[in-house]
């Protein structure tokens, strides 16, 4: 494997001279229906809406394999060493099953040690699930917290968030679910409020052990529980812990129990891990956990294509790179015709902002070329009425990924006019993708449209686990196939360091920073 | 008033000319201490992290002059037409109070208008709150569910989660408060899902009484009351409209009650009309939702003053075009250290977005210069953990607007290793000011931190109606002054129409628009 910088490809070059697509002009019923290529799991990824065409596509193909895209892929799922900078293997991948073949690390073969954990996790949530195992005061559990920050976070409420709806049309038994992340003290205390301890499992999740809003909360949480007084309430037995093997939590006899990752697994990319899997397993059961897991390894196991017109995380990823890099566009948002996608867009921000928002290569050489884009967005309808006003006519293009699903959740829908709910849904998604692209023309500027504002589309039968774990696998995918394009190391996030150091500091009576001390004493 | 292209000013040119200081070296004591100005009520606007000097801040000021933007704003208060457009007043300032003369159209005292439906809101309020008026079955109410979507949702779900923890502490007997707005039937089947109907209030929020999302989910809630089979209730008097007097809505006689706006409060800018006034009210009681109003009132008194190094709203909106047209910055992150604030980054994008995203001016001629930018946030510390690695360490400058107060809202707090939760949330935001303002060099690049992040915090003791209120005001003000100074109608939205047009005409079987057909087709 070579690893060099995406502008010294001569596809790149290429790429920087090649004009957009008038999709007024190229966009037709042919397009829409060959401008395609299935995620997984019947997840289709269409790309007709954007501004390309077989040549830049050739194009593409030419930069996918300059840059060995697919040959890279296969070295994380072979384990090689592919976050060089915190030296470590890269195995989100093998959480949800093996592709190629055993990665042996530390002196264990990493596929079982995954599997071995959601074994574990399995049999946990059984148990907690029919009471097998109870609260200390004998009450079975009613409610799991997460307790967690950043990716032991975001992704797992977006995804609890995504199957709640499925989970109650399906009338599975639900534990209901909730989550405290941040140190602002009203975070915990608004979570807690109405709490009944008695029947309340709390999730500790932090890889390190070290994470400081973590471990604040659950002190916060440990010390609610004793406070409240319940008599004979044992607050530890109400706490399970989800950390690696090496950390400082790891060793928590007195908890009720503990699953381990490891440090091969960043938090953005965990969702499959343990740090999902407890939360979701005990509040929709670990078949749904399971359904979600086939579906990422489906996903997964599509990504090893290397024609980029077949494989939808590679062309979705290719895409992007033109958009940022040839036709200089910052942004992307992410727009869920699902009110069940709600937090989505706030996981996938972190997912992709996280890994390509850098400006050194993996060998820590400055970057001249832009990486990362800034990632927004909100459920749709919701934001037609709100920022779709500066999508459609602001000075500035942006790009944006729209999902949609034909059927709902819950199935609970109305006839108004003729037409249900979902289907006034996906008409205004239909909609939305045909007036960015196509625009029109009206005399009355204030009222012109100018069209050639792209889109992609994901869309679906329904969005069941599945489903939900093809989307979450093309988005990880498409990330990592992009970091790999313009050659960062995707997997670290030295930026987030500077920030904590200062915390400390001024936690410490900022040290004679007269800086922080300036702004110290506003508060 | 003239109203004339912000690149055919003088002060412009001069502004495009002007490098940004350098953070690093101008950023000390004094400057935290002299670049900030009172929002009001004790929010106070801190600019020291932005890259501006005595020199850039006289230009903005002859930029700010020439562009006439006091006088404008003292037209908009004395009722001119500055909604040119759809041929509108623009009073939203008036629903929190008069700061000049009356205000006479339709042939009434708008002032009055307003000022008596708050009467009204105050008097249902409290009769609800007090069991005076209780449901069909004969139960006080409990909770209230807003049906509204855009500026009829954002606005009021921002700030009645903003003000929770706030009433939880102060004791304040509460009603609970759920929000449908998705047209998404899953997102009504979600929020009723354990609904106690005899209990629960709804109100129905649409100023032109035509909203396609809330008369489809408001047929949606009337039936699934009825279909409860609850014995003696009757759905209608379960529902109250908020909505123009000349909309269809206003004269639903079978409902509670209606309290009425006006064409003259946009929805963007109606949270401190009836359409907050009423969900708020119930939910807190009268009391405060008339301290947030007097916050409001007391910002828009203060964002009068003509100097801008006295004016935050006015230096804020001044800042911003500077970043935006003279170092050509598309997006700006809204970051609140504090949890209550979750859905705030989400109003203000609305609110941002939708006014100032736009390519014409208020004559309808095409512009060749940057307006609005994209705004997008989620609150700190979460934030930290997620997308500041790309604001940090991405290859593009994000401006961001920090938010912060002393003190916690509920008041339950820990202190673990010497410091309160409140503390370590407080010291974090003050790092990451510094951070990024001042960077931090290393030779190993990847930990490198670059600074010249520019930031500005605003900030004040604690989170409480009237803080509330001043902070909503500041952002809405800074919306329209920059919108004066790009020369925009900040006050329409012709850009939501196209997408209207075509959902209907899919719902209409696409009328044999093949482009249309095709998409609709793939669901």
């Amino acid at each position: 494997m070579k690893f060099i910088n995406i502008d010294k490809t001569d596809a790149y070059t290429h790429l920087k001279t090649i004009q957009p697509k008038d999709l007024a002009t190229v966009l037709d019923k042919e397009r829409i229906n060959e401008y395609q290529i299935e995620a997984a799991c019947g997840l289709t990824y269409n790309y007709a809406a954007m501004p390309v065409d077989n040549q830049s596509l050739a194009v593409l193909q030419n930069l996918a394999d300059e840059q060995q895209l697919i040959q890279k892929y296969r070295a994380i799922l072979s384990g090689e060493v592919m976050n060089t900078g915190e030296n470590r293997l890269v195995l989100h991948h093998l959480t949800r099953g093996q592709l190629l073949g055993k990665v042996i690390a530390d002196g264990e073969d990493k596929g079982s040690f995954y599997a071995a954990e959601l074994k574990r996790v399995e049999a946990f949530s059984e148990k907690v699930r029919t009471a097998q195992l109870v609260g200390s005061t004998g009450k079975p559990f009613k409610t799991v917290v997460q307790i967690g920050i950043g990716g032991s976070d975001l992704g797992p409420r977006a995804l609890y968030l995504a199957l709640k709806g499925w989970a109650t049309a399906e009338d599975i038994t639900q534990l209901e679910g909730r989550f405290i992340s941040n140190v602002d003290p009203d975070d915990a205390a608004e979570v807690l409020g109405d709490m009944d301890f008695e029947t309340t499992l709390f999730i500790l999740v932090s890889k390190s052990g070290t994470t400081l809003e973590t471990l604040t909360n659950r002190d916060l949480v440990l010390k609610a529980i004793t406070d409240s007084g319940i008599r004979g309430i044992k607050a530890e037995k109400h706490m399970v812990a989800v950390t690696s093997k090496t950390s400082p939590l790891a060793s928590s006899p007195s908890l009720l129990d503990a699953f381990y990752i490891d440090d091969f697994v960043g938090g953005r990319f965990s969702s499959t891990s343990a740090v999902g899997a407890v939360i979701l397993s005990l509040a929709f059961g670990y078949p749904a956990f399971a359904q979600f897991l086939n579906g990422a390894h489906e996903a997964d196991r599509l990504a090893l294509e290397t024609d980029i017109t077949k494989n939808a995380a590679l062309c979705d990823a290719l895409i992007g790179v033109y958009l940022r890099n040839a036709l200089d566009i910052p942004t992307s948002a992410i727009l869920p015709y699902a009110q069940a996608l709600t937090r989505f867009p706030a996981h996938l921000q972190q997912l992709d902002m996280e890994s390509n928002g850098k400006s050194v290569n993996r060998m820590g050489e400055k970057l001249s070329y832009s990486t990362g884009p800034i990632i927004f967005g909100e459920p749709g309808t919701n934001g037609q009425h709100s920022f779709y006003q500066l999508l459609h006519q602001g000075t500035d293009t942006v790009p944006l990924q729209f999902i949609g699903f034909s059927s709902s959740q819950y199935g609970k829908d109305i006839v108004v006019e003729d037409s249900t709910s979902q289907t006034k849904l996906i008409a205004n998604l239909v909609a939305q993708i045909v007036a960015f692209a196509m625009g029109k023309e009206d005399k009355n500027l204030n009222r012109n449209f100018e069209g050639n504002r792209y889109s992609s589309l994901l869309y679906a039968e329904k969005l069941e686990p599945k489903t939900l774990g093809a989307l979450l696998a093309h988005f990880e995918n498409k990330v990592m196939f992009q970091g790999f394009a313009w050659n960062l190391n995707s997997f670290d996030q030295e930026g987030v360091q500077l920030g904590k150091v200062l915390a400390t500091k001024v936690l410490n009576g900022c040290e004679g920073d007269e800086v922080l001390k300036a702004y110290a004493d506003l508060f």
